[in-house]
C-alpha cells in the first residue's frame, strides 16, 4: 500500500520515461560490482536534474521507501546493491560537466559524470583530475564521493576526500545543504569530509566540485625486482622515508607477476618474488635526483633487477602489467575475490607472509597486487565457484585478512567501501561506542533511517552475534597470528 | 542545586588541585584570545589525563552543567569564552608528547602541548609539523584541532584538518572514540574531519596524532613590490597558475608595509602600494627554476621592486617584517581588530580596495595583511577603544568586511573559526537547511546541548532577527557593493 502510494506519487511527479518497473528492465540493476549480492529492486528511478531527485526523495520520505542511491554501479563492496523493497535511484544520467573554472582550477559536476572524463574534459588546458580508481572509464564521480575512491595516484595526490571541494548534497528530508566551494575553507561544522566517503546513508550528492592539477611535465616509472616479499615490503617504507613522495609506489607477488606477465608481456621478471613500480613527477631536474636516491635505496634493500623508463612508450609498458593485474587473474583462477584493507607500511613484509600461509590453510591461492606506498593491501583470492564450500571458503579467508589488517593496526578498507561486503568485518574495527556514534550522526541525517539501510554500518546485535568483537587494534585474540 | 550537586560530586572524584572555584583566581581564565568579550566561569577544572576528563564530562553531562573546553585560551573568535553558569575545562596541563613514530611519521600528543614543541621535539631528527598559527609559541594542539587553525605555510601543507591522522575523543556521555591512527584511510563515517574544527560543541580531544613531515633542504624568499593593490592581487591568481606551490605567498598593503618597516627595519620599499612575499621550498635545481619562473610572472605583473633571499639570515630578515605586522600596528593604532574572511583569489584587488573605501566611509583605518595564496584576509581594523562608538563601528565595518566575504563567493573564517565573534556573520553564509543540519548533527553528539552552547552555530532567530539573511553566495542585496 505504502509502496503503492509511493509509485502513484512518483509517477505524477515526474516525466514518463524516469522510472523502470518491469521485472526484465530493472533486471540489469540488481547488482553493483559485487556481483555474489544479487536483489532486485522494487523500483528504478533515474532522474535527469536535481529537481527531479528531490521529489524522488520527498515522496520515498513520506511513504517511508527506502532508496539506495547508484551511481555507475562499479563499487566493490556492494554499497549500491538494491534492496527488493526498496527504490534504487540511478544518477547515471545526469552527467553534464557545469563549469570549468580556469581562476580556482576546479570543475563542477553532475554526480553520474564518469571520473575519466573529468580529466578528458580539461586535458586540452593541460589539467587533470588525480584521483584514478581502476574503474575510472566507467565510475561515476557521484561514486566517487559515496566511497571515498582512491586509485594508484592517490598516495601523492590524495583519495576524492582530498580533491574534492564543494557538493552540493539532497537530503531525504528534501533540502539541499551546500558545502565547501571552489576552495576548501569551511565554516561552521565540515560536513563536507562527513558525506565523503558515508555510502550512500546520510544524502544523495548532486552537484561536485573537484579540483583540477596540472599534468606532470615529466614523469618515470621504476621497476625493482626482489628476491623476497619481506625486502621489497621495507623497501617501501625507506622509499616513503627519504621525503620523496612518489606520485605511486605499488607492489606485486610472484604470483601475480608471472599471471600479468603472461597476459600482458611487459618484460617482468617472472622469477622474481616481488616487484615494486614506483613512479616519480616533477621538473627534469628533480627527477633525476629523485632516481638517483631512489636506486641507493633500492640497492640498500638487494634489489636484483631494475629497469627505468622515462619516455611514454616505455612507461606504458612497464604500467601496462600493472593494470592487467586483475584480467590476468582472471586467467590463472575461475573466480577471484578482491579483498581490500590498510595496514601500517612496516607490516607489509610480515602481512604477506601470513596471508600466504593462510591461503595455504584454506588450501586456496592468492595473487597480491596493491598500493604499496599507502599500505592498501588488494590480495585477490582465488578459488572455483563451481566447486563445493570455495566460495564459502574464500569468504572465510577474505575475512580472516581483514582481521589481520585490524591486528597490525591498520583499517578493513582503504577504498573499496563497507558496504554489505565488510559488516562483519566492520565489527572487529570498531567499538560499541563508535557504531553508536555512527547511527545518531546518521538518524542527524535521516530520522527514519532510509537512506541505504543495513550497510557500511553494523549493528550492534550483528557485532554481539560474531563473539562480541568491538575492539580496537589487535586487542582480540586471534590464536593463529601473533599479537602486534 | 544542580551546580552544587555538580560541584560536590566533582570535588570527591578528582585528586584536590584540580578545581578552581575562588573568584580571583578564575578571574585569569574570564576570556581568551577575542578579550572584548569576558565573563568569569562558575568553575574552572583543570585534568592531568583522560580519565579525569571522563569524569568531568560524566558529572557535567548527569547535572546538566555546560562545558567549554580550552586549550591555551589564544583563539581568537572567543570559542573558549567561558560561560558564567558553566564550567570551563582546561587541558593545559595535559602536555604530554606520548610517542613519536619514526616509521609511519607521525607524533602522538595531548592536547595541551603547543603547537611549536611538536617541531622542536622532531627537529633534532629533521621532522616538523606543518602548520603555524601566529601564535604557534603559545597555541595549544587540541585548541588547532578545535579550531582548524592554519598559518602562513598552510598554503603548501595545508590547515590542521590536513595533518592530522587520528584523534581520541570524549564525548559528553563519557564515551571514548578512536578516530583515524597513523595514517588517514577511514572506514565507516569520517568523523575525524568532523570534529577537527568542531570549536567544542561535539566532544573534548585528549590525544591528536599529527604527521611529521621530513625539513625542506632549501628555501628561498622572494619580495615583489608594486604600485596597485590590484597588480598584486592579480600576480597571486598568476603565480598560483603556474603550477608552482609557494611555501607561502603574503601579501602586505602600505599601511602594512610602513608600520613594518618602522618596527622591524627589514628593508621593506615603503613606497609600495603593496608586496608579496613567497617563499619556495624544495631541492636546490627546483628552486632555481621556480625562481625564474615566479620572476616572470611578477615582471608581467608590473613588479616594480623584487629582493630574493635564499641564506637563512635574509631570509629571516624578510620575514621578521611580516611576522612583526601585528605589534607594528599596535603601535600605529591604539587598538586595532584583526578580521578573517576567505575569498575566491581573483578578488582580492576588488576586496581590498573596497575595504579601503569602507574605511573611509567609517573614518576608520585599515591595514591589511594575509595569507593571499589561499585568499585568507587579514584587515586590521584600527581604532581608539577610549573614543565613543569606535569599538562599535569597527564591529559594525569587521561586519561589513565579512559579509563582503560571503558575497564575492567566499567565507566568513578562513582559519579563526566563528566562535561568538562571528555568529551573526555565519547568519549570511548558511542557509536554514544547514543551520538546522548542524544542530542535529552536534544534537547526535550531545542530547543535552551543553557542550560549548551558544558558539559557532547562529540559532535561526538569530539569524532572522539580522533580516532573514540566509542566502549563499551573494543572493542577498547589499546596496553598498555591486553583485558578482
Amino acid at each position: 500500500m505504502t509502496q503503492a502510494l509511493a509509485l502513484q506519487q512518483l509517477s505524477s511527479a515526474l516525466p514518463p520515461d524516469r522510472l523502470i518497473s518491469k521485472e526484465f528492465a530493472k533486471r540489469p540493476y540488481e547488482t553493483d560490482g559485487l556481483t555474489a549480492y544479487r536483489e532486485v529492486p522494487w523500483l528504478v528511478a533515474l532522474p535527469r536534474n536535481t529537481n527531479e531527485v528531490r521529489q524522488i526523495l520527498r515522496i520515498c520520505n513520506e511513504c517511508s521507501v527506502p532508496v539506495v542511491t547508484r551511481g555507475a554501479g562499479t563499487g566493490l563492496s556492494g554499497g549500491a546493491r538494491p534492496l527488493k523493497e526498496g527504490l534504487l535511484l540511478v544518477l547515471s544520467r545526469m552527467k553534464r560537466i557545469l563549469e570549468v573554472d580556469f581562476d580556482a582550477c576546479t570543475a563542477t559536476v553532475e554526480p553520474g559524470v564518469t571520473n575519466l572524463s573529468i580529466s578528458q574534459e580539461v586535458q586540452p588546458y593541460g589539467l587533470y583530475y588525480a584521483p584514478d580508481p581502476s574503474s575510472q572509464i566507467a565510475c561515476s564521480i557521484g561514486g566517487n564521493v559515496a566511497e571515498n575512491s582512491g586509485g594508484v595516484h592517490c598516495l601523492k595526490y590524495g583519495l576524492t576526500l582530498h580533491n574534492v571541494t564543494g557538493l552540493v548534497v539532497q537530503t531525504i528530508d528534501g533540502d539541499e545543504l551546500v558545502l565547501g566551494g571552489k576552495s576548501y575553507e569551511s565554516p561552521g561544522l565540515d560536513l563536507l569530509p562527513l558525506i565523503t566517503g558515508s555510502e550512500g546513508l546520510l544524502g544523495v550528492v548532486t552537484q561536485v566540485t573537484v579540483k583540477l592539477l596540472p599534468q606532470p611535465t615529466n614523469q618515470a616509472v621504476l621497476l625493482g625486482a626482489f628476491d623476497s616479499i619481506e625486502s621489497a615490503g621495507n623497501c617501501v617504507s625507506a622509499i616513503i622515508a627519504t621525503g620523496i613522495i612518489p606520485a605511486a609506489l605499488e607492489m606485486m607477488d610472484s604470483l601475480a607477476i608471472k599471471a600479468s606477465e603472461e597476459f600482458a608481456h611487459c618484460g617482468y621478471p617472472i622469477d622474481a618474488e616481488a616487484i615494486l613500480l614506483c613512479e616519480l613527477d616533477g621538473t627534469k631536474t628533480t627527477l633525476d635526483q629523485d632516481l638517483v636516491r631512489i636506486r641507493e635505496v633500492l640497492d640498500d634493500y638487494d634489489v636484483k633487477d631494475f629497469q627505468i623508463a622515462t619516455d611514454a612508450e616505455s612507461r606504458e609498458l612497464l604500467w601496462r602489467g600493472r593494470k592487467s593485474a586483475f584480467p590476468a587473474a582472471g586467467r590463472i583462477a575461475t573466480d577471484y575475490y578482491c579483498m581490500d584493507g590498510t595496514i601500517p607500511r612496516k607490516h607489509i613484509g610480515y602481512v604477506l607472509r601470513t596471508i600466504k600461509e593462510l591461503g595455504e590453510s584454506y588450501g586456496l591461492g592468492v595473487a597480491n597486487v596493491f598500493h604499496a606506498g599507502d599500505g592498501n593491501l588488494h590480495p585477490l583470492i582465488l578459488y572455483d565457484a563451481s566447486k563445493p564450500d570455495e566460495i564459502e571458503r574464500s569468504e572465510q579467508f577474505g575475512m580472516d585478512i581483514l582481521n589481520l589488517c585490524v591486528k597490525v593496526g591498520g583499517t578493513v578498507t582503504g577504498e573499496h567501501g563497507i558496504g554489505v561486503e565488510k559488516l562483519d568485518a566492520a565489527c572487529s574495527q570498531f567499538t560499541d561506542h563508535e557504531l553508536e556514534q555512527f547511527f545518531r550522526v546518521k538518524q542527524a541525517f535521516d530520522r527514519q533511517g532510509i537512506m541505504n539501510p543495513g550497510k557500511a554500518i553494523p549493528t550492534l546485535t550483528r557485532c554481539s552475534e560474531l563473539g562480541g568483537m568491538h575492539v580496537h587494534n589487535g586487542e582480540v585474540p586471534f590464536p593463529e597470528i601473533p599479537r602486534f
